[in-house]
């Protein structure tokens, strides 16, 4: 594609040669004949004039005289949709010969099945879906659009509840279903459980990293970000546009407000509300907060240093007080 | 089924109508028509009252008047046993097509063999267990009866052990087994490691939740509940009864004494032994002491100004001291 | 074997009858006839004296007077390559009939392909590698020699990258390969994801657990071992001969230098460099240090109460200072 083509495509303005043919992405340090890359950081600036890139993506055109470029105000992204445009990874819509879909699924025709995928009965896969090898999808589980699933992605098993008795546990009934609706994207081995009753759901457009753990009825918003090996309880409520590290653990009942942030490894305790804004540690405090008691934290053996020296002080004064004048007391 | 029947089931007595005809559960919320549902908190007595089920579960039933009850002394657990009942899933016993059994396997012919799942020689399934798609049993290991394995669930992997040398690594020799013992569920991706020698064992009535890590020589008592992504290193106890939350780690030959509980997150340092009792934190103490030590954290700011003012108090008092006339000193 | 043969496999000395006939490898407690065992620590000095293995492996053969021995200078190591060369496990070099190897994939003819696992385009996979059932390898990724790939070990996914915008997220590219070098062990549905752009290395002779998960663009060196369940976000280096406990969490772009050791549950900031050395922590720091911070934890209630008898003191001492003569004053 000719440069002017993907300037269009972006929104952005060509500086210089405009028919300049583009075959490829590339990073700086990679990109050579054909290739576009992208700067968005002056920390790259030396390396972007470096480069060997046949285009840059930039958003200050003035710093790179001399050089074809296409000028947005998202240099980043401009490279992300130009990256689809160009590396469009064609996959046929096609189900694998050794997937086993149930004869009452419902997969839209334009879905790609991989090799080794199971889709239990009653289930529905919406249009463009990509399933990789191995998904399960336990029956009456729906799947929307445009839903890219990696290796091993497994929706709709048991939630995890028991009732004790005497003699041991009662699995309480799983009888729910899960709804993952469009654009959603998950990682390798991530699961998302049915409900007990009524519905697990991930919202439209929200995208999970690896081996991330769902528990039943969570309702989990829109356009979320949750990082790798995050574990969510039970009926867990994430609303819109919240943000979640990694290694994140949810008790049950949890509600994350919209557009909160959690940063990796964080605890939040059952029941808990995170209201919007910056969260972090174990159990989950503002950003703010965390960061004032771990300055404190290192201060811990001066406290401890300055006790001991008033201790001595103090001893010392007392000592005074015996030695005045009986007068004086 | 008619109330009286159910009813029957659980221990229960009828108020109201004993014909009345159930086909299914739903919680207060949405249960209609031919529906039963349970209330087992007075937090959720409104709901109850304006519930549309057909029948009420309830431990109190003077407090609903004119419904149709069942009164117990455990109402969730009488609703899971009716769940159970009223929605028995079927599961015709038979391996999948797809499943790749072992000649040498001793397969349950009333086991639920399902899509994908792999089953090594010289392994043994017992009676009515369910393998989900993609379950992966190596060699040798023994599943007893009853047994749920959720998707991807992989029992007898080589366990972590290598020896250092000059170059590299030695693998540890991993030759040992795994048993599973009756009425077990695991959930989605669980592993559990054969042992190096020996065995590794988890008791009977256990339930682990999604993507448990359970490492070689490991022994998992009886009526063990686990929650999601625990990871348990090497030889280590957990005595029947204990209750551990999700995301904790154990170090190896750690012993938990029977019936202790452990809070999510938690970390126990190798070798530790964990008595009875309500465990928290990294490195995990009592809970009352690790409350105690977050009550202490949250005033360290306050410590602070405390010796800050302690301090200038001290110097003013020492102004004193020198002021002093020479014969009271 | 004879325990002639085994000695001088592993540059062992042998005392007692070089002739006896061993056929396996057990732990002292449970070693009978014709089994060897090892002994390298003097807590087990009662176990080796009672056991009735036909022969023991030791470092200091004085102390086992009557018995037929191996002496070398590390028992568990001679321990580890006797076992592999008792029990060698056999798997004939093959590719199961429901695994799916793409055409344009190279695989050597001397490797083992298990059941269900799925190999993509123009992948690489090296002489005398062993891939567990439902490994699943993306396309383009690069296996090296000797590689062991448990139960659904998943290599290429796409990592995790988008760029927000107005509507949501628009996915980075993900376009780049993974390269596993030789003699690379990695543990049950361990996920190594793609680069970005160029690629994901794990280096030769690195362990890895299970359930580990490997950020897109990481670079893990040689002879690093990582135990379960940690995670390492993006463009992360670990170098050569790292230590790294399980459920560790690594924010992106740290680099931990070569022979650091990090204790597990340990948490990394984003852009951290780990010296060599012992880490520990959330957030880490040398053990040292660590230790000291929680012996200071450990003694905040005794601070308080300090605090607090230093008040009282002050208080009484500033009570003499009002009822100084004024001339004193």
């Amino acid at each position: 594609m000719r440069v002017e083509d993907l300037a269009k495509n972006v929104g952005g303005r060509v500086v210089g040669h405009a028919e300049t043919q583009i075959k490829g992405i590339a990073d700086l340090d990679h990109a050579g004949e054909g290739e576009i890359a992208y700067v968005d950081n002056e920390k790259f600036f030396p390396a972007a004039l470096a480069s060997k890139a046949s285009c840059l993506i930039v958003s200050q055109s003035e710093k790179f005289p001399d050089r074809t470029l296409i000028e947005v105000a998202n240099p980043k992204l401009a490279f992300a949709l130009i990256g689809a445009a160009l590396h469009r990874v064609k996959r046929e819509p096609s189900i694998h010969p050794t997937a086993v879909v149930a004869s009452t699924a419902n997969v839209a025709s334009s879905a790609y099945i991989g090799p080794q995928v199971t889709i239990g009965e009653h289930v529905t896969v919406g249009e463009n879906c990509v399933l990789h090898p191995g998904v399960v999808l336990y029956d009456g589980v729906t799947i929307g659009n445009r839903v890219i699933l990696h290796a091993g992605v497994c929706i709709g098993a048991d939630g995890f509840g028991y009732v004790r008795h005497e003699l041991g546990y009662q699995k309480f009934p799983q009888i729910g279903t899960v709804v993952i609706e469009d654009d959603v994207e998950m990682g390798a081995y991530t699961c998302v459980d049915r409900a007990a009753l009524g519905r697990t759901r991930i919202g439209r457009g929200t995208k999970l990293d690896n081996m991330v753990h769902v528990g039943h009825n969570c309702d989990i918003g829109e356009r979320v970000v949750i990082a790798a090996q995050t574990g969510i309880s039970g009926s867990v409520v994430i609303e819109d546009d919240c943000v979640i590290g990694g290694q994140v653990g949810f008790g049950d009942h949890t509600r994350v407000q919209k557009g909160a942030i959690i940063g990796s490894k964080a605890g939040i305790l059952p029941g808990k509300i995170v209201r919007p804004g910056v969260w972090w540690g174990i159990p989950v405090q503002p950003l703010d907060q965390y960061k004032r008691m771990n300055a404190h934290l290192n201060k811990l053996a001066e406290m401890r240093d300055e006790i001991k020296q008033l201790r001595q002080e103090v001893a010392e004064l007392k000592s005074i007080k015996s030695a005045l004048p009986k007068t004086s007391q």
